[in-house]
């Protein structure tokens, strides 16, 4: 049993952009499937979810993309466990080229009941089977306590149509479609489209019927705060530098 | 020298909706997959594009979707060439599911100097190479006549956000996302998500720059006319039925 679990790809023409570096969403996914994958060989993945009814949701994500990876790149992605404790799992990601480190990150992910939207524990016999890696410390070892300040109210906004396509077979929108939302209102504002680092919080599901969100942008120290915004409020929020 | 191409597949779970079955983008994207991976092995596919400075690119297509692949459901392009000729390529597709024939389409693609955006004449060494296929008859013998009627400039319209990550690595938005942002429109304005016919002409590129696009809808005897239009006019335009 493998405490770490590594995903081989080549980046393919359709995950690039006009510049010939991967989408901000085609790296989203990219480290998503690595993780479903892995947690798949422990029966905590997308197979079965329907008949076990729990699930991983992804809560916050930091990342750096130190270099975005190039069209017929081939690359490695790497990505352990640090540990699953309650109703909480952690995981970290590392991506090569080479023997060159492109992008390294930390995530938190949320064990919930699909039926009733209650996080729950993760059964014992789940969180001790599920191996704990011993790779390089942590990117973000405070990750749990990642606290991101709302842009201001009057901050402009960009309106980002909703797709059909953006819900899944859970009927959910999946996570790499906010990163088209923001990666399509950073070009829109007139920033750039490649941010180094990337750190969020998802906050609350986009209902199904929903046509359009708003991405708020404002910039400070830090960098630019981010949030993805409907009427329920905030959907995710986070900060681009 | 096969004059047939075979790609086989396996719809995965980022391919389908909340219903299960294969997204109409998906299907858009299979089909060119096959498409551009047949092209390629006689040199005139998405390889050495820049090189080249020449390209096909898609101008009809009409496909009868008879089922929606589902979730895993291992499926199987077949696709072929019916001639080219001056600066035409007729291309045949059906998909299978074991025995099962849930796809069939026919398509009319354009040879175009990439730098000027003016049509050319398939050069007689390239279009002498591709192999003539002489599967079942075509699906859409007349496919280069298929003409279709704009939508009233009254009906009702869905406008649609552009992403960043709708412009491929070309600089174009592709031909898929037009499907997505069709399939969104149909969908909000309260029909079927899933046309059984659907046959359309692309007409001219959307600039870079655009942030929207109005999907016009206009219910008729033949179907559901529709076109997807900017500023500079129509982009695309056909029938689902």
């Amino acid at each position: 049993m493998s405490a770490e679990f590594i995903l081989d790809a080549v980046v393919p023409f359709a995950d690039v952009d006009r510049e010939q570096v991967m989408l901000l969403s085609r790296v989203g996914k990219l480290l998503q499937e690595a993780a479903i994958q892995h947690a798949d060989m422990y029966g905590v993945g997308a197979r079965d979810i329907a008949e076990r009814g729990t699930s991983w949701v992804l809560n916050r994500l930091a990342v750096e993309i130190l270099r975005y990876p190039r069209r017929d790149e081939p690359v490695r992605v790497q990505t352990w466990s640090t540990g699953v404790r309650g109703f909480k799992g952690f995981r970290e990601f590392r991506v090569w080229s080479g023997e060159e480190l492109v992008i390294t990150g930390t995530s938190l992910w949320l064990w919930i009941d699909l039926r009733t939207r209650m996080l729950t524990r993760v059964p014992q016999e789940l969180a001790s089977l599920f191996p704990v890696g011993a790779g390089s410390p942590p990117y973000r070892p405070d990750i749990e306590k990642l606290r991101f300040a709302a842009p201001a109210e009057d901050a402009p906004t960009v309106p980002v149509s909703v797709r059909y396509s953006d819900f899944d077979a859970n009927g959910h929108v999946n996570n790499t479609a906010f990163f088209d939302f923001l990666q399509t209102a950073l070009v829109q504002s007139g920033r750039a489209a490649h941010p180094r680092r990337l750190e969020l919080q998802f906050q609350r599901e986009i209902p199904t019927g929903t046509t359009s969100v708003a991405v708020r942008l404002a910039p400070g120290d830090a960098g630019v705060a981010f949030a993805i915004c409907g009427a329920e409020g905030s959907y995710a929020q986070g900060i681009v530098a």
